[in-house]
C-alpha cells in the first residue's frame, strides 16, 4: 500500500484530507518540512501538505519549502471543506473552558459570543490537541475537526460553527520521480516565476504571456525570496495541463521573460466546477488548425 | 501618551516592533482580530499587526480582517528583522529539551541539527512562551526573540540561529478616523481589488492600469473572498502616495476596471532603499507639463 | 461669405465635397500644398483637402504637408461617396475612345470590359479633364464625377460604374487660428505621434494608452518621417473630442510615451453611424464619480 | 531570361527599379493592376510594383489589388532613392515652361521658386512624359528621373532638386507559384490582418501577439476594406522570416485573434541597416533551449 506523509497529529483536518486519497498508509509527520523530507529521502511515496487558506497557519512553510528545497512535483490536490465542530464533556450551559488552536478560536468568534459567552478560551497547539484535552478532562469543551472527536469517541455538541461557511483548505500531494498524471480536461499547473521586482511592468509581461495564449490564472501570490524583503517570486496557478498546447506555449513564453522559472506540477483539480472553456480561437482544434496553416506557409519556401 | 494594541504576549517580535514606534503605551491583545477591534471600538489609538512573512503564521488573519471587517486605514509600517536567539539554563552540551513555536523550530533546523542533535523539541504556542518555559524550568532551552530573553533576565546562549539570515516581518499600524500621513517621497499605497476571476486577462487589466502610469507594484497576493475557494481578491502594494498625481490617476483607472476596490492606506516605507525613480516622462514635473499642454489644446475650442 | 480653397479644377469630386459645406465661396487651387498655403497665408478662411482613400492619389501629399508644414488645425470632415459616371457624345456601341485619370480607369475595369470592350483608353490628368475632353470632342467618352458632366451640360450615359460600390473619399477642412468646434457626442480626434521605430513594443505602448481609457482607434497609418525610409510617424484617428475626459486623459498618456505628438484637431464625424458607446465604467458620469472618490481619499490625508 | 512586368512607360523610376533586379526582360504595363494580372495570367514571371511612398500616387492601387485580387506572393523588394533631375533644351535663364507629374512639381517647389521663378509649370501624366515633352520640343524643361533623360539623350541641367533629400520608393516583386526565398537573417514579412474595427483594443491584441514574441513592426497602415469607409484591414510589415521560430509563432498568435489573415510574403530587405537584434531571451538559440526544456517537462507525464 502506498505510504503518504502528512502534518500530524492524527485527528486534524490534515488527516481528513489524507483519507480522501483512498486506501493509503497515512504517516503523521511533526512538521511540514519533515513530511516533505520524508518524500525526498524515499521514506514515503508521497506527502500531502496544506498549500492555501490553511487555518493552522502553515502555508508559507509549504511554499517556501517547495521553492527553496530539492525539487518535488505536485501530482494532485485535495480541497477539503473546513467545518468546525464543538465537542464537550458537559452540557453547553455548563461549559467554563473551551480549547482550540488560536486560529480556530478566531474563526468561531460569533459562535463563542452567542453560545458560550462566559467560557474562558484556552489556546493549544492544534485542533486535535483541543479534542485530546477534552478527552483528558483538562477542559470542558474543544473546537476541532469532526474527525478528531469521533476518533476519540467524543460527542459533537455543535457542528459548522465557523463564522464563514464554505471555507476550505487546499492540500497538494507531492512526489519525487514518479510519472505525473495525464491530462483530464480540468487540470491546474503550478509555477514559481522569479522577476526583477523593480522593473515597472515585469509582472505585466508575465501575465501577458498567459493572456495571449488564453490561459487563465486562478491564483497568484508574491513571496519574498528570502534574500531580502522586497525581492519576490510569484507563485502562479494556471488552468490547464503542461501537455496541452496552450499551456505549453505559455510556459515557453514565461521562460523567456522570467529570470528563472520552477515548474511545480500539472494535476487534476479537486473541485466540481466545470473548467472555463478556451476563449474563441484557442481550443486545441484551433491550435492544430493554426499549426497546419503555418506549415503550409513554410512549405512554400526554399529550405 | 498614544496607546497601541499589538499581538501579545509581551516578549514576542510583535512587542519589539511596537517599541520601534517610539514612546507609546503598548497594550498586548490575545489575537489579531482582538487588536483590530480595540481600534474600531476606540479603546486604543492604533494597532500594530503583522502583515507579511510572519513566522507566527498570523498574516492571513490580518489580511482577512482588514478586508472584511469595518474599514481601518494603514498609516505606517514597521519592518522588523527577525533574529532568533537560543536561551538556555544549562551549558549547550547538557540541553535535553528545547522549546519554541513550531515555525521557529522549523526555521532553526540547521542550528538544532548541528548544535543540539540529541535535544528533544517541545512545541509551544509562541516564542515568548518558550522563553517563559525556560524561566519556569520546564525545559532546558528555548528559541525566542532576544527581547523575550532579556525581559526575563535570561542569558543568550546563541544569536542569529535562523537558517535564513535577513528575514523580516512587516507590521502595519492601523487607525480609524485620524488624518493620514503626508507624502514623504518614499511611500507605499495598499489596495484590495476584486475582479471576476474567470475572465482571462482581468488581472492583466489591473496591472496595465498601474504600468501605464509608471506605478511600480511591490507586492501582490490573491486571497479567496470567503464566498468560495476560487473567488479572489487581490492585495496590491504600490510604490507611491495617493496624493501623488501618478498614483491618483492609477487609482482612477483601477476603480473603472475592478468590480470593487478598497483603499487601505498610503504611508511611508520603513526600509532603507531609495525609492525607484519615476520612469522617463512620468515625474510630477512631467505630469504638470502634460496637464498644461492639454489645457492649452482645450482652450482652442468653443465651450 | 467664407472662402474655401480646394484641389481644382472645378468639376472634380473635390468640388462636390466643397458644395457639402453649404454656401461658401469655393476657390480652386492647383495643388494640395497650394490650397493649404492659401490658408496659412490668410488668403482664404479654410481649405478642404482629401485625406483618405482618394482616387486621385493625393492623400500622401495632404498628410505630409499637415505634418511637416506650419501647423493647421482640422475643424471638420466631409465623407463623399465616390460614384463614377460615363459621359459620352455618341451611343455606347459607337464609343472608340474613353478618357479618364488612370486611377478612375482602373476602378472601372469591369464596366469597361463588359460595355466598351473595343474602346481605347486615354489617360488624362484628372476626371474633370476627361469631361472637358468629351466636351471638346477629342474623345468619344469620359469617366468622371457626375458633377463634372452636368456642369458642362454633358449627358450621363451610365452611372455608378465603379467596380466597388460604397467607396468614398474623406476630406478635411483645415484652418489656422479660429476656435475649434464644440463636442457633439460623435467626434473624431486626429493626432500624429512620433516613436522610435526600433523599440519593440513602442506602438503597443501608444495603443495601450488609448485602450486603457476606452478610447477607440478608427484609423492608423505609419508614415515615413522624410528623414529616412524606415523612420515613422503614426497618424491616428480616435473616436471622441479632446474636451471629453477620456480623450483628454489618453492624450496626457500619449504625450508621456511618445517622442513627439502633434494634435491635428477634434471635429464632428460626417457619417451616419451612431458613435460606439463608452465601455463599461468609462462614461463621463463614471469618470466624474471616480474623480469624486479620489478626492475623498485624498481629503483624508495631511496636506 | 526572366520576364518582369512594371508600371510603364519606360524611363520612369519604376524602370530604374527593375534594372536593380539584374539581367531581366522588363515589360512595361499601362497600370499596376495590368502588371499584376500579367503575373496571374502567367504572361510574365513576376511583376515589380510600387508599394510605399511613391511620388506617382499609385500605392493604394497596389495594396488594394494585392488584398482583394487572386493571391500573389511577395518575394523581394527594391528600395529606390528618388532623385529628381531637371532636363532642359535651353539655358536655365531662358526656360519659360517646365513640365512634370503634379507630385514631382510639388516635391521640387523650392528649386522651382529659386531657380525658375518665372517659368510656367505644365502638368503631365508621368515624369517620363515630361522628358518626352522636352525631347519633342513642346516644353523648355522637364523634371524627371535621371534615367529618363539619359535614355532620350537629353542633358541634365540640375540633379537632386527635390525638397526632401533621401526620399525613396519601395517596390515589391510578386509572383504566383514559385518557391519563396530562404531566410537571410535580414528579412521582412508582410501581412494583411482583418479585425472588427469597433472593438476597443482589437488592434492592441494584434500588436501584443508580435511584441510578446519580440517581433518588431516596421510598418502599419489601416485600409478601408471596400465594404464601407470605417471597416479596416491592417497591413503590417514585420522584421523577420516566416521560417524563423519567432515569426512563425507570432503568425500562429495573429491567426487566432484576427477575423482573417492574408500572408503576403517573407523576403530579404533591400536596405543597408543591420537587422535589429532579437530581444533578450528571444534568439533562435533561446527558443530552441526553451523547446527542449518544455519537452523535458512533458516527458515526465503519462501519455
Amino acid at each position: 500500500m502506498a505510504t503518504v506523509a502528512y502534518l500530524g497529529p492524527a485527528g486534524t483536518f490534515s488527516e481528513a484530507a489524507v483519507r480522501r486519497l483512498g486506501d493509503v498508509d497515512a504517516l503523521p509527520a511533526r512538521s511540514i518540512p519533515e513530511a516533505l523530507d520524508l518524500v525526498r529521502d524515499g521514506a514515503v511515496d508521497s506527502a500531502l501538505v496544506p498549500l492555501e487558506n490553511s487555518l493552522e497557519g502553515s502555508v508559507p512553510v509549504t511554499l517556501d519549502n517547495l521553492l527553496s528545497g530539492p525539487p518535488l512535483r505536485i501530482v494532485g490536490e485535495v480541497v477539503l471543506p473546513v467545518s468546525f465542530a464543538l465537542t464537550a464533556r458537559v452540557p453547553l450551559d455548563e461549559v467554563r473552558t473551551v480549547a482550540s488552536h488560536p486560529h480556530a478560536l478566531a474563526q468561531c468568534r460569533a459562535f463563542l459570543r452567542a453560545k458560550l459567552p462566559h467560557a474562558t478560551t484556552v489556546e493549544v497547539l492544534s485542533t486535535a490537541a483541543a479534542a485530546r484535552a477534552v478527552a483528558e478532562g483538562t477542559v470542558d469543551a474543544g473546537i476541532c475537526a469532526p474527525i478528531a472527536a469521533t476518533t476519540l469517541g467524543l460527542p459533537l455538541a455543535a457542528e459548522d460553527i465557523g463564522d464563514r461557511p464554505d471555507t476550505a483548505t487546499r492540500f497538494v500531494q507531492v512526489v519525487t520521480g514518479a510519472p505525473g498524471p495525464a491530462p483530464t480536461g480540468n487540470d491546474v499547473t503550478s509555477l514559481a516565476v522569479y522577476i526583477a521586482h523593480d522593473r515597472v511592468g515585469a509582472l505585466l509581461s508575465v501575465l501577458t504571456e498567459l493572456a495571449v495564449r488564453g490561459v487563465n490564472l486562478t491564483r497568484i501570490e508574491s513571496r519574498p525570496t528570502g534574500e531580502r524583503l522586497g525581492r519576490y517570486v510569484f507563485l502562479l496557478d494556471c488552468a490547464g495541463h503542461v501537455a496541452e498546447p496552450r499551456v505549453g506555449e505559455a510556459l515557453l513564453g514565461l521562460r523567456r521573460v522570467c529570470a528563472e522559472i520552477r515548474f511545480l506540477g500539472s494535476y487534476p483539480r479537486d473541485v466540481d466546477d466545470a473548467p472555463v472553456p478556451a476563449p474563441a480561437g484557442m481550443s486545441d482544434a484551433d491550435l492544430l488548425a493554426s499549426e497546419a496553416w503555418l506549415s503550409g506557409l513554410r512549405g512554400m519556401f526554399q529550405a
